[in-house]
């Protein structure tokens, strides 16, 4: 079986995430190329090692200039903080080499631009870790959204909610803490919950017309782990907004990071005229589907377990009622990408779907600044 | 419109629950009598007066004898402790009096045998009050297995989990403690907790045929109320067992005043060939449902909020979406009799009915003290 | 005991509720007045006399004016549609009558701030039946809050949600249907829903200062049941808004009849610094709290089932795991009234607390026009 | 990194489970060996070079007892079904491999005293994989038993309810379904799936005294595979019985495959006299805690989201809100094992667990015979 060769930029969760995702998924899935973990790439030489020995890399390299230009790489993974997302992606997709990035796409929509024009002019394939939309449940709403189950939709509404940022004490900057750094992760909760909130909405609701929205930075200074020194906090810690989509229905978005008591609670809901559909990534495997076309008397949210060899992509793991993690999303999400090189088909989201996106943070960014609606760009 | 005339006896937790069913039942159902709380009898005449003035009762008594004996009375409703039970019942019977019985029946299925000859002998309308069958969402079940939408049955289990006893401080006997008296209760959690799930298992599942058992009094001695004295405890405070219904399907119960942080968990689930069912009296108005005849990718268990129109009782409260109260399965089956007496149609469960359960709290019991599988009679 | 006689004005829905409360509340509540439903009045004279004898009324009355005239009525109850409230509240004032009110107080807030004169003028007791501060879950959601234990509030969220106007061929206006008519009820789920959400924040989280919204009308044009006609729908289906406390505090709001699957989805859930706390109107009994001074290990949500004797109200009631009704919200906010007048003090929510509502309704309305952030008058 | 040679023995869904733990744990657990997959056994040599292929396995057999006569190999993992247990093992003992075993340990406690006598005799490492002990969730729950949290203890209660074998359809024997064939697999749901049930209940709430059991074989005649002849089916369906603890507490344990609507609804209920613990396995990451020395008012059961650093294995995976698979059980027997040589501690479940098990699995079906109590031998 012909190989294909991984260069990773980044060992941080993402790495790992990634690592595990490319080293596990042809056990599982039937494909025509054998991902190779080939080289890992970090700034700190002793750690990259360590890294490399844990999860089978073959090789290391500090610069991840030095990795692109490598003829022996087929793929550029980029699990690096978001400030690095452009430069890379599009200095490797001047190398030719295939390209796939952690979300956001990057730091605003502007330079995402400029890595899309990047990618699609070198003709490479290209994909952005929005790894939700292969949750085995999410994907089962994204079908029953597409056979026309829910009829006109009314209302969409998405929340992402963590409390790990409370603390006065935890500082900002740094390796684990560069998403409290806005220079490095150019937002806050908006580029890294509200984008993953926002990239499963335009999946399953289509596009996005308008926003209005507020944000806001609960504590105003940290320490920077780098500098030493207590400086102004620059991402928001909180944000909301309300949207209008094209099809006609109204939204609610919120994300926040001082929502004490939720480690990582991402749910969506969708109301058609026929049906209804909820999801919480704290029970993931579990899909609430309600159908109103169900007799009455008997009608009600179904609690729907999404582990049968009928669900999407559980035919490849167990029996029935044993579920999968959180991880295994990314194993999937590689396997749709291996299997879209065979049959020549981009796998989204692809970075110009990873640019909807950051149109849609833009537009939220810009309207908790000027207070209106704001419309998001197309 | 002709008036019903209620003379109740005893004016505990169950006194309460009646009262308010027999006053609060016409103002949500059209009834042809209008019941009237005519008297109360209590042995202490001060609190008497005191329940009378709280609930609009006409009148007192402190000898349930006078009770039956006034003409003005047309129905006793019995709601004394169980060993009061039989002689009122059978007296009221011979005064020609419909009467109302808290359950369990009777101390025992000797004791409920009699009294069953009694009511029928005397023909007069007689009811045990068995209120959970009438809660909208077990009644909904009883129509869904009705419907023949189970098919064969496989399975059923039942528990009824409380944890108000487990203070070794906590006195037996006397007024609010009588359920802890085995010369008063007859039993502990058996005839109190059990019987309610064998009512409704007998209801909706049919005619049990044996049952093998096991009982234990985990706080051996307690005060007595009425005597001061430390004495022997000689109820169950835990009784559990195994049956096998006619309808050939296997079951497991469970009760018991030992289950920490169950404040009075009474569930049941059904098993059928093509659907099953569950309920839980801490969200009563919640009925599971699972219909494997649902499409496969969509199929789960329903949870359906039985609050709509066309639910059971339902379209006499509120809109849909508002639940009512545990009381109000009193009220559910004060509106069945009235109607009942109307149409001339016994209304279940009927003296004959109770003293079907207590056949099976008998053997319950009788195999705890052997160790072998009893047949219940019937 | 002293009585207190009830003139009440409408017989709907709400009539109903109120009818309950009055009727029921002494028998599980000391009061040292007793409340007498002494009067109903409506304009169709059989109807009045219909809902009169089921209740239990003295006496109907088809003019409301006459009503506030007759001696033998101490308090008016306006259970009547939105648009009559300012006119009989104020007609009612004058005649030194006690004021109880259906919720939202009025047709907007300049409406409101008569009403507010008038019964501060005249010095009347006067309330407004906002009852979901009196589901004992609810109260005791406030009582945690008001002990501090949330810490620094971040984040506000509710949600109203139904889904019983999604047809097309449901009409508008009428008896049952006023709702739909924008003429009688002011706005749709904004005054309908919204209001109800608004009053607890206020309560629970104090004073709102600014709100951006957007409202829709998904079904443009109805038959009118009156009219016959096809006419526009003036009332908003939906009504979503963002809002900034005066605590700093950040939230969303949103309303609709038109989220398929949810009868009456009423979900708040305020996040601390310390603790959390959330609550849904389908399982009222039941109130979730996080609290984060929990040992790590086992910290998690508590589904508080609030039907202990120590839970606000429950000691009046039946036992701990059994629960009450929606109805009963009302009997405790009649009881809280009744015992208002003993001690003198005003019972919330007064008239003012009503208006403040409207102050928040009215900035939503607006800001849903304008696109704008609108200040909160206060 | 000295290495650690499998040889696994079996391809099928364990196979697959132990092939994964082995591939993967190394990523993730600091170990000082390196699991190899040196190589699979299975009778059909086209099929173990797929296997091979697809996991990673350097070599094959299609006899095990050549597996076990190779130098290169220090753990046989048998993953054959159950009548191939007590060989293979005896066998492996004598070769001094050392040797892990899927559960049931035997066909019956006869069997399974002599592979535990093999092993102790041989002194090699071996252990069971009952891989539910380490489920995050399940192993806090022994660690708050461990603490003294729960006091005395008065009820467990345990099922295990599938719905995978309800059609008449359905035939026995083969790949894939060897366990509904006696002859292989022993017995039917009693080893399969209560033999899980007992071995967490012994380790969280100690040996067993008695049993009484009653089981079902609903369909009793299916077509064989292998023979394709309708033939008696010999397993049991369902399996129930009562029990009583050595610590004073009773029991009720089920297993069923025709519980419609329940894939693998596996779940424990332990109740004590300061706190109670229950588990589901359809939601593997949450354990509900409910601790009565909380403060009364906001007393209620944890749901506590099993997926912390500070919980038992989390700190290995991602961040917290992120759950992990059923499959990551197995990864953490794995790990623990490989730990266990280091530390030379054996690792539980070993085989003399296993054997406790199976004296209770032994005890069930004598009891479903006799109809009596069954003491369990120890």
């Amino acid at each position: 079986m012909k190989s294909l060769n991984i260069g990773m930029i980044g060992y941080g969760f993402m790495g790992r995430a990634h690592a595990n995702a490319f080293r596990k998924v042809s056990n599982f899935f039937a494909l025509d190329r054998q991902p190779v973990l080939k080289a890992v790439c970090g700034r700190d030489a002793t750690k990259a090692k360590e890294f490399a020995a844990q999860w089978g890399f073959d090789s290391i390299e500090t610069d991840w200039r030095k990795l692109i230009e490598r003829d022996d790489i087929d793929v550029i993974d980029i699990a690096a903080p978001n400030d690095m997302h452009a430069p890379i992606a599009i200095a490797a997709a001047k190398a030719g080499k295939m390209i796939l990035c952690e979300k956001p796409l990057a730091m605003n929509a502007a330079e995402a631009l400029k890595m899309v024009a990047a990618v699609e002019k070198a003709q490479v394939p290209n994909m952005v870790w929005y790894n939700y939309r292969r949750v085995p449940a999410v994907t089962l709403a994204k079908q029953l959204i597409d056979e026309g189950r829910l009829g006109r939709i009314f209302h969409y509404r998405a929340k992402f909610l963590q409390d790990w940022t409370i603390s006065k004490d935890l500082p900002q900057g740094g390796a684990g803490l560069w998403r409290l750094d806005a220079k490095v992760a150019g937002s806050g909760v908006t580029g890294d919950l509200l984008a993953h909130c926002i990239d499963t909405a335009l999946w399953l609701n289509g596009p996005m017309d308008k926003v209005t929205a507020t944000t806001e930075t609960f504590i105003k200074q940290r320490q920077h782990t780098l500098t030493g020194k207590v400086e102004s906090v620059g991402i928001d810690d909180a944000s909301l907004f309300l949207a209008r989509f094209a099809n006609g229905s109204l939204a609610t978005f919120e994300s926040t990071r001082y929502a004490r008591g939720h480690k990582a609670l991402y749910t969506f809901e969708i109301n058609g005229e026929n049906a209804s559909i909820s999801w919480d990534l704290h029970d993931l495997h579990r899909l609430q589907f309600y159908d109103y076309r169900d007799e009455g008397r008997v009608r009600g949210w179904r609690s729907i377990h999404v582990t049968d060899a009928e669900h999407p992509y559980m035919d490849k793991w167990w029996v029935p009622g044993l579920q999968i993690g959180y991880e295994h999303s990314f194993v999937h999400q590689a396997a749709d990408f291996i299997q879209g090189l065979a049959s020549g088909t981009p796998t989204a989201p692809t970075f110009r779907d990873g640019l909807a996106t950051d149109y849609v943070t833009d537009a939220v960014l810009k309207s908790a600044k000027t207070g209106r609606w704001e419309t998001v760009k197309k």
